[in-house]
């Protein structure tokens, strides 16, 4: 946890919470509590259908352990404005939805395995239940931001969900090019994480009609703390714990997937390991002992500690983002929030 | 032409209109062709991406020869109220886009190789930009429809998107059963194809202040042309000439689709008949000549027939929906494409 310790002292920085310091997520959980339990009714029930697969794909996705990071968000930020309505509720159930959609299609898209630990909804029902629920809570998430009745919250959710797929197909562009520069990179994970972060946390001040400022203080908080969370992601690929993360170490290498650790571990490495990354990589020629050379030449390059470093970098101007506002339980948790996502490294 | 004929002289008809004698489908292309150009164009910028695949694929498809019927229905519906602003242009985009992204993921479902007698798009790019690509444009048509700023069209068209996506699990989960109900495959024609024809139809009225009476008439004409076609589409499976439809023909039935030919010939069947549908369509067990067997079973049970006397139903229902509408050149057009949908069968 040192680094985690670390951030807490970085300069912005506000008074750290006692709760906070312990879980960096509970301070969240326990304020969105009542809210969240609307949210899940709202997703039980949005996902019902006469047809059987519907509810069975979409709850064996759903149920299956994410921490809701999302719709906490936007419940939070509405909350943070004392927003009294219902909005947020569909709100949040709509975003968890735009989330729960683009699992299912990035799993056959990446032709995975598993998910969070489990076997994939495509290695269950097949692809093509994957691809079609998806889309049925595409729907229905777009159902219920039109039940809100702002087309202010709708205009950035589809963006959102427009930038989003624009993302994957930027990501599946580069995928296999070790020639793909940091800055493609960045606007990948942008894209395809930070945008729906940045969407959810917009939507919670806009629907409690607050100021513009405020708005763009929620969005921007939103967008580094996606691109954070995603950096720490693609660095528990080369090294979390499969237990830990629910998912297999090593995905990324084996899909040829063009990630920070690998980006640098390449630009550093000499000729003979550039040639190692390029027949994995690129070739997709992978033999036994490669995803241990990988991971040794990542360790050799301190790739995971400067992926995680950009990820701090991302935390430090999430938390900028929130300081000159209110001091509010809410505002506080998602600070926490920050520290908890890049913790995940460790 | 003999059925278009004695459609046009069902009770309720009106009055025939000598161009649409000759094309059934001339006099509608001929009234929006301006607006159509307007669409044209917005889906060419809307289709435009940094990510260069992202046109690529959505121009494979969309510039491939469809014939835009469900947008045209926007764009004669709005005009027949003397709708005189830009809505209607955007809504007929999303609405092919809507349907774009629809046959993008359903190339991936079906597993097709051609489409349109092109290659599909996945054969091209691969399942994985199929999927997102249609996930990109899903997103590009909601985008659109927020800026028409009418709530109601966008509640009309995510209902469409959530129910279409119901229909196509519906379609997988009846797959390769032949013990499936006529009042099944009933459902899931309307639910796949009908409801974009319906909410096409719908949203011009709306766009344009119509009344909740004259919504409805145009919803229940969209709703029953859109059956009358998907009929008419699953009848040419079993009896069109693959240079005609752009598709390869007996693709239901190597897919195991059941439709409602199959559904007649099967129920007409004797037993040796059933146990040979069963092997084909259950089992997926097809050898050569089981294509030409089928083709023979279809033709002397009359499922063709059968299945194109049907759509002739829907259409006198879509016909009977615009009766009490007073008569322009739009509502004549409309009523023009019924005819014209239920002659391709011949």
């Amino acid at each position: 946890m040192a680094s985690f310790s670390a951030v807490q002292t970085q300069p912005n920085s506000p008074s750290p919470r006692g709760t906070s310091r312990a879980g960096g997520i509970d301070a969240l959980v326990g304020l969105v509590a009542a809210d969240m339990e609307r949210v899940n009714a709202t997703i039980l029930s949005r996902t019902g259908s006469d047809v059987q697969m519907i509810p069975e794909v979409a709850n064996h996705l759903i149920s299956s352990g994410g921490k809701r990071l999302r719709p906490m968000l936007t419940l939070a930020a509405a909350a943070h404005f004392g927003y009294p309505g219902e909005g947020h509720v569909k709100l949040a159930a709509s975003v968890e939805f735009m989330h729960t959609a683009t699992l299912l299609h990035d799993d056959v898209v990446d032709e995975s395995d598993l998910r969070r630990g489990k076997p994939a909804a495509r290695m269950v029902w097949g692809n093509q239940a994957s691809v079609l629920v998806g889309d049925f809570l595409l729907g229905q998430a777009f159902k219920m931001m039109v039940e809100t009745g702002s087309l202010e919250c709708l205009a950035i959710l589809s963006n959102a969900a427009a930038v989003i797929a624009e993302g994957e197909v930027m990501q599946l562009a580069a995928a296999k090019d070790l020639d793909t520069e940091e800055s493609t990179y960045l606007q990948v994970i942008e894209a395809k994480t930070a945008a729906l972060f940045a969407a959810a946390a917009e939507v919670g001040p806009v629907i409690a009609g607050a100021s513009a400022a405020e708005r763009e203080a929620f969005r921007l908080y939103g967008l580094n703390l996606g691109l954070a969370f995603q950096l720490v992601d693609d660095a528990l690929d080369y090294g979390g714990s499969s237990g830990a993360l629910g998912k297999n170490v090593g995905d990324d290498f084996r899909e040829g997937k063009i990630t920070l650790p690998v980006i640098h571990a390449f630009s550093a490495g000499n000729d003979e390991e550039r040639a190692f990354w390029r027949r994995c990589i690129e070739g997709g020629e992978i033999r036994d002992g490669d995803l241990e050379r990988a991971f040794g030449l990542i360790e050799k390059h301190g790739a995971i500690a400067a992926t995680v470093a950009r990820a701090h970098h991302y935390g430090d101007a999430a938390r900028e983002a929130l300081a000159g506002l209110p001091q509010t339980p809410q505002r506080d948790a998602l600070i926490d929030v920050i520290g908890f996502s890049i913790a995940r490294a460790h």
